[in-house]
């Protein structure tokens, strides 16, 4: 059901020391960098590592993040698990009783569904401050570009 | 120079949770389940989801993962990043200062080196429990076996 690991995602204080590690010393290549704006801000970028996409997010205006990181420092953060055709697999997993908030597009632009963790025994995945998620596989396109 | 994710693993309480989750709910494959036994003890579990390998640890005699339990619950507990030819990537992140212990084989039997986080200014992927770490990629055989 899942094809791949969409993302890992890193919370930090400071986006020059995620671009030194893993640009400058891990060699990985910066696919995007940029502003997310709405109800909460984070500067977002994201690296390639094979299929999955390692996302920095630094919190501009973002309580849970922002929480997070004078809880925890800086660090891993949360995993979004690539599915092909993403309704229908939410469709899918209602039957299991696993209940979703989306699918909807995120300030990142991809697609993605949260888990509803007050109606889905899936507590293995959650935080309290931003679970693991359900993220659409890209398709063999859009990889490649 | 990395050339995937190798695993993303969590630490868990209850084992049969984990199967309930990744085998049953997301039909992942799981590709291995043991104890590994040594200075340490834990039972493993390993499901395959593309490249990556989603590694459940269950302590059994392991006090930093069960101190982890203690203050975190389960969950989301470390990175491996996966490197062809180890041991001269790890020669080259020297020359970076980027220094490691190992490679050495784990209870796993995948070839890995842990990041030496008094030595290296890595702390974006360090943790007080277990860091993320470096991994040998599989061989395409392997990876196909």
């Amino acid at each position: 059901m899942f094809d791949y690991i969409h993302h890992v995602a890193y919370v930090v204080s400071d986006m020059d020391d995620a671009l030194r590690i893993f640009r400058d010393i891990f060699e990985l290549e910066l696919s995007d960098r940029r502003m997310i704006e709405g109800e909460t801000s984070v500067e977002m970028a994201a690296f390639r590592c094979g299929p999955t996409i390692i996302e920095i997010l630094r919190p501009i205006n973002h309580p849970a993040l922002t929480q997070f990181l004078e809880e925890h420092g800086p660090g891993l953060h949360h995993v979004g698990f690539a599915m092909k055709d993403l309704p229908r697999r939410v469709e899918e997993l209602k039957e299991k009783g696993v209940f979703v908030n989306g699918p909807f597009v995120a300030g990142t632009g991809w697609r993605i569904a949260y888990f509803d963790f007050e109606k889905s025994d899936l507590d293995l995945l959650k935080s309290c401050y931003h679970g693991d998620h359900l993220a659409e596989a890209e398709s063999r396109e859009e990889s490649k570009a």
